[in-house]
């Protein structure tokens, strides 16, 4: 039923990423915050300023935490529901949601919600911290229900996280089964171990820069990469990453598709030692004495150094040579740049004016989205602007918010009144009435993910104080029609005025004034009255 | 288990869709159901005759019904089963089933049973109409069972129905989870309102004449259709009906795919107002009023004055602006009706003789057939006659009667007699004995709707009475063969003599002279048997 | 999970299949066994004496079996778990697969543990045949779970069997649930009745010669086929068989993808009789004799004539007929068997060297793969040699032994300690602590069947006394690459120095020294150790 899709949208859409951009600031320290927001061109000084501010009030607000751990209240333990942007398989994470909710009912501005949420995160940041032991006992669990626990990093160097399977959300959402959306995050000077996964890949450079080595057959092909790039990794294929900036984090936006089992995907590390693992250990030490020549103690001396995790730190030199090695052996006749990748912000947007920017590749601009049948778009809101209502004809959205904050609101078939109360307690979902669509709004923020399904209204507002920037994977891409609602080129433009008509009941020059006064396309001025509404209560 | 595929193809194809064509004579009088008789142009006098004193002898029950209607047993309320072509939501509908089945078991005569089976539609009907409060509860059960209640209109003017998902029906019907057959009547002079779907749709006209107007990217397209169109609306896009006749029904039978959830789809109306609404009612007013750069009282006069449901009365001049709007801005260069419709009987039948002709249209007649990979095809088998056993090779059909009446059989592999006895209790099969291959048969008349699996060999009889006249929607049609199994390009023709001795252990000349007597192809003369078996009991 | 898909093949692997290539020497005698072993051209005469003395011992064996038949233990009325290479529905399979595990478990040399399994499926075939009233009832309860009793034909001059549904054996198998494999032995001079299935087929003559003709559209194609033939036979072509042959079986691997339902599927006979029935006499009388023009007594001379089952022997001169008959009414251009069929023989081998040879067929060379998207191949591995390690990047391997015997080692991800041990009581399966990838391992044998999800690394070791031979289906080929993890082509070879040194934690020329000693492709000299292991305990 779309109504429980828009009631999945609706919960996997408000809770925030937990390992997201923003929040990566945290480990490095106050100081780097303070750079990013410095450092996002498209910032006014205004902008930058906030940014800075909300870096202070945050770490302030970390420091105080940690010096009051003991007192969490016991109610926390009930906490029911699921997480976003795990590190699998950490019960503590669980706890994340029903925070940030509660952050939602009782903070009334949203510098103060955000704060509180920040909270939520550092807390269960350190939950998982003091976790281990209940490890297995969920482990156990998961097993019997065909869960997963799936790949994972987390390490000083950087970290890797996911959202967990849309079906394990909903099995409404099982038209998404194959897929996931996941994030790697790496340090400055910082080297991702080479890995293999059983799922095609297309991982989107939200911010940094660095190299993408991805190991073809009997080919080794490096790609500096850069904001906007986007590039494939087929499954199988082994593929390591490279921060090379002396400052910068390097954040991956990663889309997955599943080949083995819907959903379900496993990193293989063939270069490693004890952590991460060769999967070379798994064979028998005959085996591969065999298979490599070699003598037994050799093949120890190589595949028990490595212990440092599948993220280290690189040295300077190393980071030159693997940088560097792009111009080495390319397979590609001109730059293996320009073929292997693509950049998003090297092509005229599709769609610009003073409101926003629409930025988007389809498989005409890069050839290796064709069998996925994606396309990957990047939707630039200004402050206090809007993006047009409208709805995709055949595609469904996953979308990650990559900066900013605002809100979506959805149009939804048949949700009922009573159900949905039930089961939104304590969230900003609204109905109006019993009528046949329902609104279904959340707030986002850096590194929300929501998903829109085909056919389905929606409108995006970006706030009064940021940018707010959208990368989505529009899946089921072939064929597909955005139809905008608002604007200039509106489905109601072409409608014969006489089913205009009958349609609204009205007299058709009546409908055309109405409809006629928006002169913008797809991205317009946004409501006014926003900020007085994150005041008083979101999302009437 | 193919033994329940053809379990459920039974059940599937003995219930009478209660929508249907021959029903719909009921709502408007007695007057419209023999004119309908008349006009049917295959029918010869006989025909025409006895087709206007079954709508008497109808509205005679219907009349008699409404004089007695407290006289309701109890033992209706136990009713179980599912019901079809169904307005979902309404449970007065699971009680048609178990109340046909009552009319097959004590009614003798095919008239005498057709009626019975019309009063129980009749009752079903009102019944419906009586309810309202029960509505919830039922909807929440099938919340539970991730179950649906789709997209409905009932109304004066007309109505859509549609089968139930067939995996609603069994699991065992899960190739076919993503479609589902629906009807749409529109009264004369009626307008549907504007509506999209999250589901690619292949309309059928079965009868009457009209206009379909489809709003592709920033184009209107409008095409009058007439009995035989097909025509393909592709998922999102936004399409209205008009009923232009004066006097006669329009009839589309609609074949869906859908997009976001495996059969299930919802219909999106953006023009509209309070009913149908429109889903623009479910943004936010300052989002309206930012979008539409237009003041809420302005965009509320418009946004509410439509409430008089999905489908309207047109005027004279409202319908001639419709439909003469196809000379209008059409995007193809030649007639829009060539080349966004297809009329099946404006090809030469692919096979034609004096006992039936079968007309088809694929991807290669109608290029928006491809991406969707039916056939699309429609049997009239002559009165007294039959179409040749055969099977599809690859294809399943799902097939919808649209005129007359007859019946099918199938033979289906191992239906174990125990537990289709305890099953089909009440109804009409049969099995022989313990062998191997069981024939599932069943009666079918106008509206009835059945599936065959591929592979399954079926043959289909017309009565003696009536012509029968079938759609079928042939799902994964690249590759299929349809193999016959009698007629001069039967099978066994080409198979050596030595494999016709092993295979049937007799002579070959035997084997040939058999097999080798019907001169025809596809249509034959039927089973002149079939007249006593209706006075009799069905389908020995 | 692909920790549980890894259990998944461990346990369909170890199993062997009853009615396999070795074992069908049992039915006709001794002499024809033996007759087998000097047969085997790739065998040398060591190898040829071995195989016949396994002949002796066999017999020994069954002979003494059958004279203290009644001394069953009592334990074994507890057996559980599932069978493989099914005649389904007889639960006496149940049985064998403990019974093999004791002998795992018991015996110490490979030549005993064989005999014993030996014993094992003896026994296992005679239970089957003292049942028969037990038949209905687990039918009746895998008609509750959705289960299925397959098309199966045992008969004396032949067999039919296949692998249960891979999704039987777990959901985990999901990515497979399209697919099954099977197995078809006729004896020689046996003639395997016209069938037609509700599926795609591919088959693999495995050993022996025959004749396999299919009826497209009102053609009949015969081709003569023998060992390393492919053919492809489509959903609902009719097809015959013919074993040609004087004394040899005709084997025939299948590899099936269901079409109605996943996994499941039908035999549908049309010419028949009693035994196998003829689908046409699900039809009623009335309706053959309309569809055939023919009295009904004329139609039951010809339908009721056959009672000896799907294979029945045939005379010198109809099987002169039936083989002869290719050069008849060819539609090909050229010779039918160029087009039709591919021998995998005829190719150049893609590797090759002193340790084994690969051969392999795509679509490129034989158009018929395409639309099923698999690859066939076949691998003979030298005594004593093994294939190097090695992933598939995006396909899943179905493989199937079919001469010899061996093990293999896969590195999977995630195999838990505990949940492991527990499951795999009594089995082979080590996993090396707590680390990240978990060797699963399993010997292989004649009739094994074994499968490698996408992306897991694999390596396949055959005996020091048997070549091992192994078909494979590699689904999902197209794009797919395998990627060698020894040898000349190693992906570790493309690497730079930089990258090696960091993921490895070591200097990159000692990586290089220790990966760089092999110098052959694909197929390496094996490890010496594998004779004492199987004296000791297998596969650490």
């Amino acid at each position: 039923m779309n109504r429980k899709l828009c009631f999945t949208l609706f919960t996997l859409s408000v809770l925030v990423l937990c390992a997201g951009l923003a929040l990566a600031t945290k480990d490095p320290e106050l100081k780097q915050c303070k750079h990013q927001c410095r450092a996002r061109q498209q910032y006014d000084e205004k902008q930058k300023e906030q940014c800075a501010r909300t870096c202070e009030e945050y770490y302030k607000e970390k420091e105080q935490r940690e010096r009051h751990r003991e007192g969490e209240s016991e109610e926390e333990k009930e906490w029911g529901g699921r997480h976003e942007w795990m590190n699998p398989g950490e019960p503590a994470e669980k706890h994340l949601r029903q925070c940030q909710r509660e952050c939602d009912r009782q903070e009334e501005g949203g510098q103060q919600r955000a704060l509180c949420r920040f909270r939520c995160q550092e807390k269960y940041r350190r939950e998982k911290e003091g976790e281990g032991g209940q490890h297995n006992t969920q482990e156990e669990e998961e097993e019997e229900e065909g869960d997963e626990e799936s790949s994972r990093v987390t390490s000083q160097h950087g970290r890797v996280a996911f959202l967990p399977k849309f079906t394990q959300r909903s099995k409404l959402l099982r038209g998404l089964e194959k897929y996931r959306l996941g994030i790697l995050i790496a340090n400055p000077q910082t080297f991702v171990t080479p890995t293999h996964l059983d799922a095609d890949a297309v991982f989107f450079v939200s911010w940094g820069q660095g190299t993408i080595t991805v190991i073809r057959e009997n080919n080794r092909e490096s790609y500096n990469v850069k904001r906007g790039d986007i590039i494939r990794v087929p499954s199988g294929n082994t593929f390591y990453v490279t921060n090379t900036d002396d400052d910068e984090k390097l954040y991956i936006v990663k889309f997955i598709k599943s080949i083995n089992l819907p959903g379900q995907y496993e990193a293989f590390y063939g270069a490693g030692g004890e952590n991460p693992e060769s999967f070379l250990r798994a064979f028998s030490w005959e085996i591969l004495e065999s298979a490599f020549k070699t003598k037994r103690d050799s093949l120890e001396r190589v595949l028990f150094q490595q212990d440092q995790g599948a993220m280290v730190k690189a040295s300077k030199q190393q980071i030159r040579a693997l940088s560097r090695s792009q111009e080495g052996p390319s397979i590609w006749p001109f730059a293996g740049e320009s073929r292997g990748t693509f950049n998003l912000f090297g092509k005229r947007p599709s769609h610009s004016n003073n409101f926003g920017e629409l930025f988007e590749a389809d498989s005409n601009d890069f050839r290796p989205l064709e069998d996925l049948d994606i396309t990957v778009s990047y939707a630039n809101i200004s402050k206090g602007a809007m993006a047009a209502p409208f709805y995709n004809s055949r595609s469904t959205k996953a979308a990650v918010v990559v900066a900013g904050d605002g809100y979506i609101e959805i149009a939804c078939p048949h949700v009922s009144r009573s159900s949905s109360e039930r089961r939104h307690q304590g969230s900003s979902t609204r109905e109006e009435g019993s009528a046949t669509y329902h609104k279904v709004s959340s707030r986002i923020r850096t590194d929300s993910a929501y998903i829109v399904p085909a056919g389905h209204p929606v409108v995006t507002v970006a706030s009064q104080n940021n940018n707010l920037e959208v990368v989505c994977f529009e899946i089921n891409a072939e064929g597909n029609i955005r139809f905008p609602l608002a604007g200039r080129n509106k489905i109601f433009k072409v409608m014969e005025s006489e089913a205009k008509e009958l349609a609204f009941n009205t007299r058709a020059d009546e409908v055309e004034r109405v409809f006629g006064n928006q002169d913008q396309d797809w991205f317009f001025k946004g409501p006014s009255r926003w900020h007085q509404q994150q005041q008083g209560r979101a999302y009437e």
